[in-house]
């Protein structure tokens, strides 16, 4: 099972629009350090699937056909904007997403293509070759995590959330995932309220999955400039995802 | 005072996801006949508006300051999507929209560096060194077309419509612009209802305006493969734009 970041980054991507910090000035040249929106491709055995859609050129790097599904975690316009242009065009495509009645600006009104289905809590299907576990997660909307698998291999993909439902934690370490994917926006003590975890709260949190890899993503500049002023600061078995890196998950026997 | 088009197509831009006609295959490998979203900039002077923002890199293209204001017609997602990135970051711009108490997605939860000004119905206001005046339009959504003055030069950005308002027509009629840029997104006899002029409507409005420069722009791909089987189908006087292009327009004494 492969999963490529489209991308890694919070709500404005980095560079931040008008952000001047080290790291934002340095995307604007270095485009090797930019993130994009939330975005990224599972690829198992003939399935491949879209989870969210931050990215804005869905539309010409996936012509019908080339994705089962997208799994959607919420609606937010950072997960869902590349599939507004979809929406005139010809086809189908399966899209599954939390149960949120106002979904994002006109999706549910003129949906296109799109073919809505909303999952429950826990609820699991198969899609193509994989199966899919749609856990809950605490953010500011309806949001669902995915709990992937496919040939013994399990990855988990929970964003956006600043907290776990405990249900959620008990099926994740039921679950045990080989890699686990965590929305992990701030650095150490941002500020409050918010509705992300920070990098205190991820590591907290991977001390209930030794087992596991765990990755960072939906990333903010603020963490990604804290990060370089401590380049050893992730304990070992954590590293930050980054755009266009493909991971590969194998199920170990 | 010029105007260049950055976005001249029809909600799904061109090529359409999916769609297999002769337009959307070309513009997959020619680039010059693709059409992005509905997108505009104005320059008068030293002062720059964009109209609407549907293309989605309105982030990299205009940093803070490169911009004097935002002028949006109306709050769909082909018409606003380029805004969405700026919430997370720093500094301010001026946006110019319809009263909606919609918006668009969370635009308004989240305005981040966005100042959004209602105008109303005729409402005139100087920004820079152009005077701009809302005018209404018949639409899906509450929606202002923007007649902008520039010593002595008139332009009026006309969409989305599918017909203007008795009192707007008047307006026009009185203001006499040397150039009207008007939403045609469909070829003549499109299918009812719709929310957009055919090419017939158009040339029909025109009759109204036979001094100015009419400019057909929010196109839609079965209105370019029309008109590429009837080359000499647009009467004189009138002409569709193209994303890259630039309309310069001067008053004429």
């Amino acid at each position: 099972m492969r999963l490529s970041f489209l991308g890694t980054g919070a709500a404005g991507g980095v560079p931040l629009w008008g952000c001047e910090c080290a790291i934002c000035t340095r995307a604007r040249v270095d485009t090797s350090v930019r993130r994009q929106p939330n975005c990224a491709l599972l690829e198992a055995g003939k399935t491949r699937l879209l989870i969210d859609a931050g990215v804005m050129d869905v539309a010409e790097r996936f012509p019908p056909g080339a994705l089962d599904a997208v799994l959607v975690t919420h609606f937010h316009a950072d997960h869902v904007q590349g599939l507004f242009h979809l929406r005139w065009g010809k086809g189908a495509l399966d899209v599954y997403a939390p149960h949120d009645s106002e979904g994002c600006a006109d999706l549910y009104k003129s949906p296109g293509p799109l073919k809505f289905t909303h999952l429950s809590k826990f609820e699991k299907r198969e899609l193509g070759e994989v199966s899919i576990t749609a856990v809950p997660l605490v953010h500011s909307k309806p949001t669902l995590g995915y709990c992937i698998e496919h040939e013994g291999a399990r990855l988990a993909y929970l964003s956006d959330c600043r907290e776990l439902p405990p249900a959620t934690l008990e099926f994740l370490q039921r679950w045990q995932p080989h890699t686990l994917c965590l929305d992990c926006t701030f650095p150490p003590g941002a500020d409050q309220p918010r509705n992300h975890f920070d990098l205190l709260e991820t590591v907290a949190l991977a001390q209930h999955f030794p087992e596991s890899e765990m990755v960072l993503m939906h990333i903010g500049h603020k963490l990604d400039a804290w990060l370089q002023d401590r380049p050893d600061a992730l304990p070992a078995g954590m590293k930050l995802a980054y755009d266009g890196e493909t991971l590969i998950c194998i199920g170990v026997p």
